[in-house]
């Protein structure tokens, strides 16, 4: 249940609002917006009475949801969400097309640095690397853990690149939320709902990869799981869904970036290396990505990929990515252009 | 097993051959290419002695194909096959992004002439539509059959623009084959193997679609039981594939545009229409093939799509459509640019 | 559009019915039924006014179809349909547990009347053997062809066995119907709507296997076409479907088989070889498809599997079919006792 | 990394492979066997020099593992896993057809005494219920949590039934497993790698449910987790894989109980309930199930199915289950019998 107050609603009626539900036996949680606050109600309900609620003043209106996503959908929230990721740089809405690369796993002092004062020097704002890495396999390299998120925390400050990595455990969000500038959730974990209440909490951004075979709806309501903790800075990353198809690693859905974007507020990028699995595909789905309406990239790029720990034959070496860079800067310039000429030939017809 | 010639092997040499199958047994095909000259050897083997073929002269190789395919291939095939489709059209190689569009049936006189001269004003090269429509349901409209083939030939004369329609049954490729420029084969029929094996017969360029759970594997061995027998001529057409997902018709799977022009040297194109089965997502997804490296897309465009027969939510607009073909041009000079600055990077690192 | 006729309809009223469809410019099929009397409208229809239907005696009912099938449904007709196969030999209802088997294809004389004679010793009513191949690649042995059909001719006679065997094209039905006692449509061709309707005018059962992707609906629809032909002998065949999971063949759905046999009147079988492609599982899932309630199976079995020229891993050795068929007599009595035992239990609680 | 100890090999030699493996900056896990010991590496390596390792006396073998699992297959332990879970209740090998019957989610003391009762009464060992519930959207019911766990706690005592809950947390295993019996890791956190490196902590068996489309190997390699850090006794569980048929409401992969049992010594048992959504399917296929080898059935069943908080549908009302129950015991005797006539048989032949 979601009560949705007036936009003059004062702290007070805000407050009343909470008291009343805590009378109930359940659970307020307040979700600020730009357009109008509203409380959601967390407890073990199946259906709610909400008589005590009705006649409080400033409450507009209260869902009963239905759905299995509210606050993530345009319908509650119309305009495109942009998240802040850090100083000056964001996601979403118009904000400057995202890329954000880096390697698979963070496997050495050396590797990291080279590869953080390498996108620095592109001028590209974010470093993706992991330091937890979900492996199928327990006898697979199972990431650096601990010691990765210590290099990732100095690369961050000496090289002055934000920095993302996975979390894979809810007892780790809040350390790792104290080190890093962006969370992320990945497949495997789309569905860890713990996981997604714990990093609900942090203030820190969360990129939220889609699950293997995650429906659009499944993962709306993930999303939701983390905008119902408290936390409205959630990026959607599409990554390829399982099929039968194994000529690629997964398969890359595109279609569903600019359909997510119909029915959702929140940003949406891309992850053209799980996506296909083959660095000759990358560099043509992340341009492809952009072209369908993608805020941004999250890239495989790696100093040696040939002897890379993991995922060597799906990064970019630098001189591709490098390329890749440059190509993306040219469409994204070109795309402008193209969707003002689509303005004014609407206008014409 | 396939024999292939060298490239100064006369017409006696192959003739030689020939006669060999035909007294092992065995039935000769020859399939002469701008490269070289094959002669495939069909029959109920499973592994034929090759002892009699050995000392022709003008053999350069035998091949015993263990791979599904091989006519198709780039091993055999190395540069782009550019397929002719009528005057001054073509597509693949460095051919100019070819555009086909029309509606998912031919429903009356009325609406594919309506249809075509709104395209050959556009400068639209060719007209799809179809006669006989592969329907889930016998209870659905089964297209204007033999009515809907002459009307297409009418349009084909009349407005002078190449015509593109579905052929379900042997029996029909013949007659269809006379009235009509381009022949396409449906998805579901994309494993119709006697269906491929007299396309296979004529001499007119043929579309193949990819079948709905079809490896790109299988999709390829399709294309080769066309090329076996006879006809080069071939384009490849995506036109997504079957998935868990429901929020979309079928799951656009984009990567395999590059993935299956570094196997295959045949012209591949997109249809984003039935790959999303959503109107507002098909601009988005034509222009993404676009830069993926697709030589083509094929579209559904229909006069009034809120009242079509069959497909209305996927077809777009004229305006509509208008406004994707100026931005696909746009965008077919843009990637032009980007690939000749891509030469020059790539010289410069 | 169907019209279902009033039990107590005359010919002469149905006469008239049939007589005002075609002075409509439409095409009437009459659909005889135990029940009742049906007459499916075909043609290129989207909607008819039925005015001119609607007062002639004898009309029970005109049915607008908006569902993609009709006649399948247990709506339309309630009780199980038993499909006579041959002298004796019947699929559906309470009919004894039906097995059929036999190689993927007739490979040589020898071959084939080796195991017609095990299996007719045996008792099994029915072989089934292929003669047209659909072979995913054109280079791998595609049957014997016509050769193979004259092998099954023979065999039929000489041996007194019903004979099984799939047909690809619609111009080889009439002729291949002539020859065999039981048509196959296989899963490639489930979606071939030419190939349905040509059987649809035989007067020989047909096995039709579900597609690689195709839904329940979309199969129940494909038999439909079959009944609209007026052919009521349909035989449905689960054999698994395409999914990710590669360690089996296909993923065998065993659970279609009693949600079938809820909305549809038509005898289900399952094909245990094509479901695994591994020989270790046919038995098991043999008997499971006995249990689920599956009206019989079709089995793949070989003089010599090892050297088979299709599908030697999924098929079984004369031994072992042996056993199994024991196996399958012993579970169809337990199951007649547990059901019987059933009603009991049930009446007591 | 897998050191082999030979069967004689003394708890001395033991040590001295584990000190060794620590001072190579290595952790060491011993997994003792009936069969033999083995020490299992952990740590962050890619390759190991496991020089130091080779010269000690009992080490049989030095295993670099490249397979994604190798303690759960047949190759490292041939013989049955029969894992216990209670006084007198066993899983696997020759012990009898597992029973775990119960609702989806703990909705009521009420409620989950009257189950519990009832289960007692008929003889079934385990009670399954769920105290932490994972769902697709936060707005749902999301289980009583640690309420239900201590009404878990109160009906195992009192009622003196063995109890099965899931657990989705690490942080919350140590408690649950103080609580119950059996441990339950649910489809979606099939990898959830923290949360089966926690369980594999434990002393308590785990049921490992498969992921919505996780591969059979994937599967394993998510055991092999549990069984590295030290806990053999897992009980696989296959509930029905994610496809594109939505018919039901997954599909039931039922030929994976006999492939896995081929590949795995670990005992599998079947969810029909999940693995269809449909209660008239159940029963049908649980025993389905029987027939083809699974060790057990885990069956939802409910007081009040039309009132249920979750998973109503495919829950089976108490007469329905108790008839499913006796048909189960009925089926277990007579596929002992079929197996030892099935013994007799291969003899004579």
């Amino acid at each position: 249940m979601l009560i949705v107050m007036h936009h003059w609603a004062t702290d007070r009626d805000i407050e009343k609002v909470k008291a009343t539900i805590t009378s109930m036996g359940l659970k307020p949680v307040a979700i600020p917006g730009a357009e109008r606050t509203a409380i959601g109600v967390i407890g073990n309900e199946g259906w709610v009475d909400d008589a005590p609620l009705r006649g409080i003043k400033g409450v507009l209106e209260i869902i009963h949801v239905t759905k299995s996503y509210k606050l993530v959908s345009r319908d509650f929230h119309p305009s495109d969400t942009v998240v802040r990721l850090g100083d000056g740089v964001k996601a979403g809405g118009r904000a400057p097309f995202l890329v954000i690369a880096g390697p698979c796993a963070i496997e050495s002092r050396d590797q990291i640095f080279k590869t953080a004062r390498f996108l620095k020097k592109l001028g590209v704002p974010a470093l993706r690397a992991g330091a937890y890495k979900p492996r199928t396999s327990p006898h697979s390299f199972q990431g650096l853990r601990e010691e990765g998120i210590r290099l990732l925390s100095n690369v961050r400050k000496e090289v002055g690149i934000l920095v993302v990595t996975e979390v894979m455990s809810p007892e780790h969000v809040e350390m790792v939320a104290g080190e890093v500038d962006i969370l992320q959730i990945g497949a495997r974990n789309m569905q860890n709902f713990d996981l997604l209440k714990e990093v609900g909490k942090t203030r820190k951004p969360v990129i939220l990869k889609r699950g293997l075979s995650a429906t659009v709806e499944e993962w709306l309501a993930s999303a939701e799981y983390i905008l119902l903790g408290g936390n409205p800075d959630v990026v959607l990353c599409e990554r390829g869904i399982r099929t039968f198809e194994t000529a690629t690693r997964n398969t890359a859905d595109l279609s569903v970036v600019p359909l997510v974007k119909e029915s959702s507020h929140l940003p949406v990028i891309f992850d053209p290396s799980h996506a296909t699995g083959k660095r000759s595909l990358v560099p043509h789905m992340a341009l492809a990505s952009l072209v369908v309406g993608a805020h941004g990239v999250m890239v495989e790029v790696h100093p040696d990929p040939e002897h890379a720990l993991s995922d060597g034959p799906q990064s970019l070496h630098f001189k591709e990515f490098e390329k890749l860079l440059k190509q993306l800067r040219a469409m994204e310039g070109f795309m402008k252009t193209l969707k003002e000429q689509g303005g004014r030939w609407r206008s014409v017809s």
